[in-house]
């Protein structure tokens, strides 16, 4: 069984947590998504924890799970903070598959998204 | 003359600021761009300011600006920090066009964007 979990930084602000996990049933719902689940998780501030989540998962019966950081730029948080959450539960179950998908400022499809912002007002 | 700013928060690690400039660089390359200029402007931390980046496309003629919030959540720097910083410029010059595009975040491609970072993996 195969899933996403989206990471996100988390805010004090609970609309940006809500938008998150908005996001998450949108990327859910596409007619393309070949996962069979796909939830959320944040580094700080709210909740589930990355660990929780991936918990979450493999409870529910995932073997594979992909980690996608919602973060536009490479820094600590992506380069330590997530990979030191994911190790947490990686180490202890070593037969589940957890890879950490590149952040999204480094989509390939990420100028023609904000060129097409650009134009949408 | 019809130029797009991309606002990011600025960072205090400058490889992130340079991403920034690298990406509108790429958007500036992109075949369907149909702006004239395209730059790139921080909140906070990186130059140029928001109003300098403004000011810099009005100086070179620019008579109708875009402004595209690099942000994912619409927290206070995209409701009230940004347009404060517009505001600046654009009460001086109220011949100029200037637009505040939705911030990134919003876009109806994100899902399909993070789906696809989701599976590059």
């Amino acid at each position: 069984m195969k899933a996403l979990l989206i990471v996100a930084h988390g805010s004090r602000r609970e609309a940006s947590n809500e938008e998150v996990r908005a996001l998450g049933e949108a990327v859910a719902a596409l007619p393309d998504n070949a996962f069979d689940r796909v939830g959320c998780a944040f580094l700080e501030l709210a909740e589930p924890s990355i660990p929780d989540g991936l918990l979450q998962f493999i409870e529910a019966g995932a073997t594979e799970i992909t980690v996608a950081p919602y973060f536009l730029s490479a820094g600590r948080h992506v380069s330590e903070d997530i990979p030191a959450e994911v190790d947490k539960v990686k180490s202890a179950y070593p037969h589940i598959t957890v890879r950490i998908a590149p952040y999204l400022g480094a989509s390939a499809a990420m100028p023609a998204l904000l060129l097409a912002q650009g134009c949408a007002c």
